[in-house]
C-alpha cells in the first residue's frame, strides 16, 4: 500500500493499520534476548501488547504525515511510536501496583502486577522505560533527529513531565486540587507524553518552527480533552466498556474535571478543548483532514 | 588544579575527588524543577546523593584519564558519571523494595521507601532512569559520542542488561544456582553497568577499538570481582560496616559465591579475577597505575 493512502483512509481504518504496525514492531522489539529472563520479557510483552487504543503511535503517524506529505514514509515512523507506547505501557504498569492506584483490570485484562506479580511489574516497567530510548536509539534516523526526538522523549516521561503528574496527581489523594493545578497536574501526567508523541511526528515529518509550534498547540489541547473524557467515562460507563475499574477516581477519592465542576461543565470543557484543537490546525496549513479527525475520535470516543 | 594531577593522586584521594564532583554534578541535575512535586526530587536527590562508593563515576574519569592522557578532561566527564550513578541509584531503590529484596537500610540509611513512601520511591527510581538519559542527551559531547554513550548505557541498564539480572537474581531465591548461571546472572546485574561505565569514559578519553576491548575485559572481571566481594562481606562483616543488613543474600535463602563455593574457594575465586582484570590493562598500552589501584580497592574494600 502506497504511504499515502494510509492517510487518506477513515480514521477507523487509519487506527487499525497504526495498530497492526505496531503490533508487529513491538513483537520484534520485545522478544525474549536473555533466556533466563522470559518472565520479565513475558510481562513487557503482556504490558505493551495488550488491546489499547494507541492513541500515542497514532499522533505520531497522523502528523508525520501530515507535515511529511508525499514524502510520509510509514516505516520511519514505527520505532519512534513504539518508543512512545513503551513509555505509556510502563507508566501504566507502575501506575496499577498496589503501593500506587492498586488497579486490577487494565485494558479487559488483569493488570501485569495481577498476571505476574509486583516484582516483575516493577521491573518489567522499567525495562519498558530503556526499551522506549533504545527503539529510538536504533532507529533510522540521522543521528541530529535521534537526538531531537530522544530529548522530547526524556523531557515528556521524567520529572519533568509525567512522572511529575503521576506524583501530583498521588499527593491529590483525598485532598482538593482547585481547577488550575488539576490542569498542570494533567498536563504534566498525560498531557506531555501526548504533546511529544505529536511532536515526535511532526519532526519526523520534517517540521519547521512555526508548524511544530501549530502541532504542539493542537496536541495540548487533546491531551487534555482525553483527559477530561476519560474523567466523564469514569462517571458515565460501565467497568465492562471501560476495560478498567469504573468509578475507580471518584472510588480513590481522586479529584476529577467532574468531580471539581460537574458533569455539564466538563462536557463544555471538553467541547471548549476541542475547538482549541482543531484552531490550532488553522495555523498548520496543509490537509490536516487526519488530525481533525483524531481529535473528534478523543472526545467522543466512548472507552 | 590541572586535570592530570586529579589522576596522580593516591586512590583516596582520587576517589574523594570524585564524590565531590559528583555531589556538585548531582545536586545541580536534580534540583527541584517542579514545585508542586517536591516530594519526587526530595527521593530523587535521597537516593543518589547518599553516601556511595561511586565507583561506576571512579570507573568514567578513570578510564577516560588514562585513555585521554594530556587531553583528559574531568569536566567532560561529570555529566556521563553522573548519568551512571543516576542508574545506579534507581536501581538500588527499586529493588530495596518490599516486593523485591525488601530492603530497610542502604549506605547506613533508612532506605527511600522508608524513608518516603512505595509510591514516591517507585517513582523516584522511575524518574532517576529517565534522567541518566537526560544527562547524556544535555551533556557536551558531539553527537556520534553522545549516541555512542547511550547506547551503552541503554544496552546495561534494560531488559539486556541489568533488569534481566534482577530478575534472574529474584526467581533464583530458594533455588540453586549452578556456579556459571550465578556468574551469568552477575555479569547482568551488576557486571554490565560496571562495564558500561568504563567503556564510556574510554569513549570520553578517544579509545581505538582495541582499547576499548581491553578496558571491556578489565571492567568485566572488575564488575565480578566486586560481587565475589559483596558475597563475602556478607557474611565477614557487621551491618554497622556494611551500611546494609548484613547476612540480608543468606537470610533470603539466595545463592552467592560464598554459599556456592565456600568462604575459601570464593577468597580465591576474588584473587584470580583480580589476576584478570590487571592482565587485561596489559593490552591498554600507557600508564594504567590508577586503574590497577581500583582493581585492588575493589578486591580489599571493607564495605
Amino acid at each position: 500500500m502506497a504511504a499515502a493512502q494510509m492517510l487518506q483512509k477513515p480514521l477507523a481504518e487509519f487506527l487499525q493499520l497504526v495498530g497492526e504496525r505496531q503490533q508487529t514492531q513491538l513483537q520484534a522489539s520485545l522478544k525474549t534476548e536473555v533466556a533466563d529472563a522470559e518472565t520479565l520479557f513475558s510481562a513487557m510483552r503482556y504490558a505493551a501488547l495488550g488491546p489499547g487504543k494507541r492513541l500515542r503511535p497514532a499522533l505520531v503517524y497522523a502528523c508525520a504525515g501530515t507535515l511529511g506529505g508525499a514524502n510520509f514514509d510509514p516505516v520511519a515512523c514505527d520505532a519512534p511510536a513504539a518508543a512512545l507506547e513503551c513509555i505509556h505501557a510502563y507508566s501504566l504498569v507502575h501506575d496499577d501496583l498496589p503501593a500506587m492506584d492498586d488497579d486490577d483490570l487494565r485494558r479487559g485484562r488483569p493488570t501485569c502486577h495481577v498476571e505476574f506479580d509486583q516484582a516483575t511489574a516493577i521491573l518489567a516497567g522499567d525495562a519498558l522505560q530503556t526499551r522506549a530510548f533504545e527503539l529510538l536509539l536504533h532507529c533510522d534516523a540521522a543521528p541530529a533527529l535521534k537526538l531531537q526526538m530522544l530529548a522530547e522523549l526524556a523531557q515528556a516521561s521524567g520529572a519533568r513531565g509525567m512522572v511529575a503528574g503521576q506524583a501530583i496527581d498521588l499527593a491529590a489523594v483525598n485532598r482538593s486540587l482547585d481547577p488550575v493545578a488539576l490542569e498542570q497536574m494533567h498536563h504534566l501526567k498525560t498531557g506531555a507524553l501526548i504533546r511529544a508523541s505529536a511532536r515526535i511526528g511532526a519532526l519526523l515529518g520534517g517540521a519547521d518552527e512555526s508548524q511544530l509550534q501549530a502541532v504542539t498547540g493542537y496536541a495540548e489541547a487533546l491531551g487534555l480533552a482525553f483527559q477530561v473524557r476519560d474523567d466523564i467515562l469514569d462517571v458515565t460507563t460501565d467497568t465492562a466498556t471501560l476495560g478498567k475499574t469504573q468509578g475507580a477516581d471518584a472510588a480513590r477519592n481522586k479529584p476529577t474535571y467532574v468531580s471539581l465542576l460537574g458533569l455539564d461543565a466538563a462536557r463544555d470543557k471538553l467541547q471548549q478543548l476541542q475547538r482549541d484543537a482543531l484552531a490550532a490546525l488553522d495555523d498548520l496549513g496543509g490537509d490536516a483532514t487526519l488530525l481533525r479527525q483524531l481529535a473528534d475520535y478523543v472526545v467522543q470516543r466512548r472507552h
